[in-house]
C-alpha cells in the first residue's frame, strides 16, 4: 500500500536571466507552485505547476488556495492506482497547471515506491531528447545577437517568436537565417497575426528560400477557422498551441482538419489529457511538439520524462529551465547543452 | 538491463465444453499460441494469441511460422523500453493476435522484472470486473435452458448471439427475457443482419418492453454506412466489433459518428492500438466493451489486466475462459463466479 497522507504547495519565484518577450507579453519572472505528495511510508513525489494567465486564465493566488482542496480529493488514495487519481484530478478544469503537477507528483511517488523511473512507467521509448532555444521578440540586431549566442552553446533548433510587427518579423527571419544556415526553425506567433498576415509572413519567408519546420499558433486561440485557413494555404506545417489545451480541443482540431501539428504542454492538459492527445494525434497522423511555460528544472523534469516515455515528439521546446536563474538543479535527468538524457 | 534473449511459440488446443454457435459459424475447439519471452536474467513473460480467421483473416499455420521473425525483431531489446518494442511489433499488421500476445508478454516480463503487476503499470484503475456470459444460437428451448444455467452460476449480464434467423432471434429474446428479468443484455449479431433486418429486430424487441444495453455489430464489417444507419435509427446503443480492429478503424468510425460503443479485443488491436482506442473513444464520448476470441485463462489474463489498469470499460465480455476445457488455470487474477479480481 502506498497511500497519500499529505499534499503540500510551495510558491517559488524564478527570475528570467533576460526578459522573455513574446507577442504582446513580456515576462521578467515566473511564479511556480511546487507540489509535494507524501505517502504513508514517507516516500515523496514532486511536481511543479507553472501557470499561465494568458493561455489558461490561471491566477497564482487562486491556485495556491487549492492546497487543501487537492489534499482532500486524493487523501488515502494509493499511488499504485494512478489512473483513479488522475480521474479525480481531471475535475480541476480551471487549474490545469495544478492538475499537471499533482498528476506528475503521483507518478513520481509511484516510481519511487516501485523503483522504476517515470519515463519507464510511460514506456521508455527514448533515452535522450534535444531541446530548441527561444529567441525573444526584439530589434533585428538583438535577435541576431541572441541567435549567435545560442549557436555558440550548441543549439541547432531555434524557436523564433514573432507576431507583433509583420515587416520586422520577416526581416528578422531573413537576418537570422543568414547567420544560422542548417538550423531548424520553429516560428511562433503566439496568436499575434490575423490569418491574412500569417499567410503574408509564410509566403515572404518561403520566397526568401527559408524553410520553417513548424509555424505555431499564427492566429487567435479561438479562431479555429482562421487556423484552418492558414494551414491549407501555408507551405509549412501549422501547429496549434493556445488553441489546443485539452484533449477535447485537440479532438475538435482533428475533426476540423485544422492543423498539422499539436504543441502539447503539460501545463495546459495535465498528464491524463496529454496521453490522450498523443494517441489521437498519432492515429490521425498529426505530428507533435512538446512545449513549456516557465517551468524550472523540477517542472521540465515532468515533460522530459513524458517525452522520453512516450517517444511521441518531433520537437522538444523545453528551454525555460535554461532561461531562469535557479540555485539548484532538481531534475531526474542530465543536461548536456541542448541535450536532456537519462 | 532486462534484454530479450529468446522468444518461443507453443501451440495449445482447447476444446469448448459445448459447441460455440454464432451467426454463420460453429466452433468446437480453439487453437491458441502461447508466446514466451525470456530475458537474459531468466525472467519469463507470457502471452497468448487466439487468432480469428473470420475476423482477422489469421491462419494458425502462418502465425506459428512467425516465431523466428518475431524473435529477430525484438532480440536484445529491453522490456523497460516497452513502447519501442510495441512500435516494432506494430508492423505485424497481418498477425494482430500475435502482436497482442507478444506485446502483453513484454509487459508481463517488465512487470516481473520490476515487481509491479501489469494492471498497476497500466494505471490500476480497478480491482475487480464482472464478465458477461454468452448464449449461443440455438432453438428457443436451448437458449432458455442455457440462460437458466448461467443465472444459477451467478451471471447477471447476458450476451446473446443472434443474426441467423430474424424471427427466431426476436422470439428467443422475448423468451430469454421472461426468465431473466433484471439482467442486462448485450445482443451480438456478428455481422448477420442487413441494416433493415437489424432495425426490425430492435423495434420488435423494444415493442416487447425489453431493454438492450448494447446491440453489437448488426451488419457487415465493411458496411460503415449500414452501421451508421442502424445507430441513428436504433433506440439502443450500437457497437462496432468486427468493424473496429485497429485504431485507424476506430478513428474512422468516430469521424463518421457511426456507433455509440466500441468492442475492443486485444486479439484485433494488440495492446498499443487498444490504448489508443481507449483514449480516443473516451475523448469522443463513445463507450467501451472489452471482448475476447477463444482465449484460455492465459489469454484472458491479458484483457483482465488491461481492463483493470485502464478502468475504461462498461462491459466485460471475457467468458471464453469459462467455456473451454482447461487443465490448469494460469491467470494472475482470481475467478469468483462472474467476477475477476486481483
Amino acid at each position: 500500500m502506498a497511500k497519500i497522507k499529505k499534499v503540500r504547495f510551495k510558491l517559488n519565484t524564478f527570475e528570467y536571466i533576460k526578459p522573455f518577450h513574446i507577442a504582446n507579453n513580456i515576462a521578467y519572472d515566473t511564479k511556480n507552485i511546487e507540489v509535494i505528495i507524501e505517502l504513508e511510508n514517507g516516500i515523496q513525489g514532486f511536481g511543479e505547476a507553472s501557470p499561465s494567465f494568458r493561455v489558461n486564465g490561471e491566477r497564482i493566488e487562486a491556485l495556491m488556495a487549492l492546497e487543501e482542496v487537492v489534499e482532500e480529493m486524493i487523501m488515502e488514495m494509493d499511488v499504485r492506482e494512478y489512473r483513479r487519481i488522475f480521474e479525480k484530478i481531471d475535475s480541476l478544469k480551471s487549474a490545469s497547471s495544478i492538475k499537471a503537477a499533482v498528476q506528475y507528483a503521483v507518478l513520481d511517488a509511484f516510481g519511487e515506491e516501485v523503483g522504476v523511473p517515470v519515463y519507464q512507467i510511460l514506456g521508455g521509448a527514448k533515452k535522450e531528447i534535444e531541446t530548441d532555444y527561444t529567441i525573444s521578440i526584439g530589434s533585428i540586431e538583438e535577435r541576431v545577437k541572441d541567435v549567435r549566442e545560442i549557436l555558440a552553446r550548441g543549439h541547432r533548433i531555434i524557436k523564433i517568436k514573432v507576431g507583433e510587427n509583420l515587416e520586422e518579423d520577416i526581416q528578422g527571419m531573413i537576418a537570422i537565417h543568414e547567420v544560422s544556415k542548417g538550423c531548424k526553425y520553429i516560428v511562433d506567433a503566439n496568436t499575434g497575426y490575423t490569418p491574412k498576415q500569417a499567410i503574408k509572413f509564410v509566403k515572404e519567408v518561403y520566397r526568401a528560400g527559408i524553410d520553417i519546420s513548424v509555424f505555431e499558433q499564427p492566429v487567435d486561440m479561438n479562431d479555429i477557422e482562421g487556423l484552418k485557413y492558414v494551414r491549407w494555404k501555408s507551405p509549412f506545417p501549422v501547429a496549434a498551441d493556445e488553441s489546443a489545451r485539452t484533449k477535447y480541443d485537440v479532438f475538435r482540431l482533428i475533426k476540423e482538419e485544422a492543423v498539422d501539428y499539436i504543441n502539447i504542454k503539460l501545463m495546459k492538459s495535465g498528464i491524463s489529457d496529454a496521453l490522450a492527445i498523443v494517441e489521437m494525434a498519432r492515429t490521425a497522423n498529426l505530428r507533435l511538439i512538446i512545449g513549456c511555460m516557465g517551468e524550472s528544472s523540477l517542472g521540465i523534469n515532468q515533460s522530459v520524462h513524458f517525452a522520453l516515455g512516450t517517444g511521441a515528439f518531433d520537437f522538444h521546446d523545453l528551454d525555460s529551465l535554461l532561461m531562469l536563474k535557479e540555485e539548484k538543479f532538481r531534475g531526474k535527468y542530465k543536461v548536456e547543452g541542448p541535450v536532456y538524457k537519462v
